[in-house]
């Protein structure tokens, strides 16, 4: 507890103290304190930041005012519900990297893709320099007002067919078809897929690459419920599924949030063994689904990957790079936990 | 699919689409619309923001250009890990009813104490109107810098010592209290608690609380854990309590995720039975809190309530009225569910 006292006496006696002590503080040269003050001197932002705390700190005041840095760039951020545990690990990441490259960052959260509409024209009537949505359908006309605006978007988690728009996305389809081949090969004859939201890409690919793979082996289509991407929402529809007069033996669910639900319903709500008697596989692989409560087996969007390679086109096109757009996907991974039954040998 | 096709094909034949179709696809009135393209009329501005989305979508253009908005105010938020779900859930609450009033919000996350610093500063840089933290330590310099900057700020879920900054908390001394009288009316007698961040003025409150209650009832000092306000601090605390040669009977965590890291410690590493062999508690309520895989008693922090009260000091600030600073402590409410045992009748 020495530092904040020292600094509350330190802020009394502000005149004795000088750049020294401030260089020291900051464990900087007193040069760089220097040209930390100086107008126009090139300092790194981390530098200056930790400098200017340090002036703060043992109560420093050059005879020049606090140095004015360069306008930041400014980037929009549209994320979807928070409650799902995929997009505030993503949200962290976005936001601890931008502000670890000193941009700011005017967030939003869209709870369905009207809103995130919304969400999109309040940014462009606020000039950011780009946006990252995550939240958009993939016909969004926002997609158009800022190909009007001039403004760079870059759609994380979700499809894209215009131009000039970059996008990074795991494979759903590919998710899809795996999590098809593996319940099948496991035995299971009787699938149900429980959709999140209609009108979003992710949902439809991951849908379609289940039900294609399932026909190609010669099973029946699966059963279809609607869980809203929430928790609720999966474990109603569960609760739906497994009232029919032929309930599945395997639910294969468009995100890992319902699965949860999906989980306490069929264990907590109906005395169901998992994977005994029904496999349940989730999408995602947020951390929860490695918690031994859940032990859900899911396919892994990489986060860090797709956060990477989105920030490197935002990089591109904040440079304004002519060919800054791209469709990125990258392959997600089953991770096989407990909640399905394993493939036979 | 119809409604984009049509779109598409409006904006081909822009110069036919008349205000009339704005306000038709807008369901407004035509005056509306000839207010929203007239400098200076007076628009709410939903009302606005939908007549531009109207505009958009059947491509008109008013002779006037696109009016611009008087310049939004805007606050910063930092918020700790959003990893911790009390956080994230608060995060959208703030961001929806920040957007509602169409106040743009510049966020930050503050994985530690130190780093929350620095985006104070980075805000105050950026000439924010007022700021909402959440995660500053009670002698932060932040407090001093905003009041040298003039930047209201008001602190959430942490206490404060300064004049002039609003604080918004939960009565967590009275919290502590609350668990420690139940479970020892409950008959346990051998009691822990797992910390989450030595600096925080929570974990202090808390902490206060349940010792003192228990010293009061006579009872012997609970054991101290450290679990860093995460689901594997929880969990690796919890190992380490276990294995002590008096371990304890009675888990009280200083939050809802760590609880949940020691229930799974507990049950699924440990083998044992809650709340037969080992009573938990946690605090905050998240909503994950009431699923039948944790069924966990805690405190409940009134969220809705702590953020419309922050939302009211927000507006009192921005308002710029003198005595805007309050000190606002809401009482929790202990909910009881199946992690801990019940009091004797």
């Amino acid at each position: 507890m020495s530092e904040p006292l020292q600094s509350g006496h330190a802020r009394k006696r502000r005149k004795a103290t000088s750049s020294e002590d401030v260089a020291a503080r900051a464990g900087v040269s007193r040069s760089t304190v220097s040209r930390v003050f100086t107008p126009g001197a090139r300092v790194a932002e981390e530098t200056r930041r930790r400098v200017l705390r340090a002036a703060r700190e043992v109560g420093y005041r050059a005879d020049a005012p606090v140095p004015e840095r360069a306008a930041r760039q400014t980037v929009g951020l549209v994320m979807g519900a928070l409650d799902n545990p995929f997009y505030n690990t993503v949200m962290t990441a976005f936001l601890s990297r931008l502000q670890r490259r000193d941009v700011q960052t005017l967030c939003y959260v869209a709870e369905d893709l009207e809103t995130a509409e919304d969400c999109v024209s309040a940014l462009l009537d606020n000039r950011v320099d780009a946006i990252i949505a995550a939240a958009l359908g993939a016909r969004s006309s926002a997609i158009a007002a800022c190909a009007d605006a001039g403004v760079p978007l870059i759609l994380f988690n979700r499809a894209v067919e215009a131009d000039g728009v970059s996008s990074v996305q795991t494979d759903n389809v590919a998710g899809g078809r795996t999590v098809a081949d593996f319940l099948f090969r496991a035995g299971h004859r009787k699938f149900s897929f429980i959709n999140g939201l209609d009108g979003s890409s992710t949902n439809r690919d991951r849908l379609r690459g289940f039900t294609e793979h399932l026909a190609a082996c010669g099973a029946t289509a699966p059963m279809q419920e609607y869980g809203e991407y929430t928790y609720e929402g999966g474990r109603e529809a569960a609760k739906r599924l497994m009232c029919a007069a032929e309930p599945p033996d395997a639910i294969f669910c468009a995100n890992d949030i319902m699965a949860f639900g999906v989980l306490d319903c069929l264990r907590g709500d109906l005395g169901l063994r998992t994977p005994q008697d029904v496999s349940v596989i989730g999408f995602d692989d947020v951390p929860m689904a490695a918690w031994p409560s859940f032990g859900l087996t899911t396919v892994r969007q990489r986060r860090t990957m797709m956060i990477e390679a989105t920030m490197d086109r935002l990089e591109a096109h904040l440079a304004g790079a002519g060919d800054a757009a791209r469709r990125i996907v990258i392959e997600g991974r089953l991770i096989v936990r407990s909640s399905a039954r394993l493939p036979r040998p």
